[in-house]
């Protein structure tokens, strides 16, 4: 999918809202364990009942790999799905790979070809070989970590350089270069957001991904304030919030409420700063 | 497997070879790929001729996802006949794992519990919570990214902070406090040598994870006068060089013939230090 193909779905959906299939047989709803595959049976009724909110799905690998060759299977079926189904959606690869030049090139070879997934998200310590492998397939992504959500990007990614310049920051400029905002974008976290207005600084035009709305505590309005730009920029990813939001049988209903919410929430946000 | 035993089959193998799985069916003979699974095929004859001179093998997680379902069948094949037939060998999926610590949880259970892995490589970008869920399995073990052998590794991991300190160098001093050297070890490239006594002033103990030799141009003997300690404290990778060495039917012969080789060397060098 092209950037533009990607901003039309935004306005046409009136939403910039991902949704996050960390599908956890131990959190779906029971009634779903008696078939053949839980997983794929989960996601399918999730999909189909938050596509309408949602412009982008990013199935998180481990919840996959977990499982072996079972849970590869499952996730093979739903990209499969959503590819066959919802050509209107950009799907992201949350496997957070990177390695040296010919084994990045492999992994681009799964999530891209074997897979078709859009986008895969890549963390950056090993430097440019390990990353523009994955930005050689057109109409392809790789997503960057900058700046992630958890507790443990204190540890390093703000360790400043002797010109106080953060490793976060540095990531941004340093592989910025290596691509351009059509086939790149960011890991940047909502429990972060007073950053972002730093961030859009160094990467006015790259979209961003952003994690850590809902469970994790950050807020939609902040990140879009300090973070849209005027083809929108943002996707933002929210995961336990609505596909956990029920674990009866009501769970697919309960999901499309949470993501309807979020979708007014997004229009709303979206007309204020003029980009529909 | 621990530390102890590790060095005991060091020992007794007079080696500290770790041979590399990079199996590409680009790459591997002709005749095989007539067979049911030639990747396993490959693997099993190249793990039936190098055993007695390896100490460790290291699947290369990318090359088994790029074919999706059959590749995972034939990591799962290839993990399941090792530790079916050779229990003496420390294994290692070298798939760079890292992400927030619910999602790291889900990347042990996959190669720790489903596939049971000794150990699983780590990127450090993300921080503690992203590393600390690979700590806690009794003998398993975290391999944490420090220095790497490509020319990537430039772009971030020699970044100096203000009391010039470079970024490997934080991360072997930070992440060191979160296990200890009997369930971590780090990765340093065989083409960074003349940085391991700066290394070994950081971490005395741990076990390090040289990759490079050979195909990417590091020397076994530099690596091993910089950085062998009193309990070996290495494991030395080769991929190319061994599982590559002949296209022919000969190919595991030649294999042999290319560890055995490496395995001189290292009593040589074993003996000189002495190990044993």
């Amino acid at each position: 999918m092209t950037r533009d193909e990607l901003f039309e779905n935004i306005k046409r959906k009136k939403s910039y809202l991902c949704v996050g299939l960390d599908s956890d047989i131990k959190k779906i709803p029971a009634h779903l364990l008696t078939t053949e595959d839980p997983i794929f049976e989960f996601n399918k009724a999730i999909i189909d009942a938050t596509h309408k909110y949602t412009v982008a799905y990013k199935p998180n690998i481990a919840f996959y790999e977990a499982h072996g060759i079972s849970g590869w299977k499952s996730l093979e079926k739903t990209i499969n799905y959503i590819n066959s189904n919802y050509s209107d959606v950009f799907t992201i690869a949350d496997a957070k790979r990177g390695d040296i030049g010919n084994t990045s090139l492999m992994y681009a070879r799964a999530f891209f070809d074997a897979m078709n997934f859009d986008s895969i998200t890549v963390a950056p310590y090993m430097g440019e070989d390990s990353v523009t492998p994955f930005l050689q397939h057109p109409n392809k992504w790789a997503i960057v970590l900058a700046l992630t959500s958890n507790k443990g990007a204190f540890d390093f990614q703000f360790t400043e350089d002797k010109e106080s310049e953060t490793l976060y920051q540095k990531v941004l400029k340093t592989t910025s270069k290596w691509g351009s905002a059509d086939n790149m974008m960011y890991v940047v976290g909502a429990t972060k957001a007073d950053m972002l207005k730093d961030i859009r600084n160094i990467i006015p035009d790259h979209f961003l991904l952003v994690p850590g709305v809902g469970a994790q505590g950050g807020s939609l309005q902040e990140v879009t304030e300090n973070g849209i730009n005027s083809k929108c920029g943002l996707l933002i990813n929210s995961s336990r919030a609505i596909i956990y939001n029920s674990d009866k049988e009501d769970f697919a209903e309960m999901a499309n409420k949470a993501a309807h919410e979020l979708q007014q929430e997004m229009e709303h946000l979206l007309k204020k700063h003029n980009i529909i």
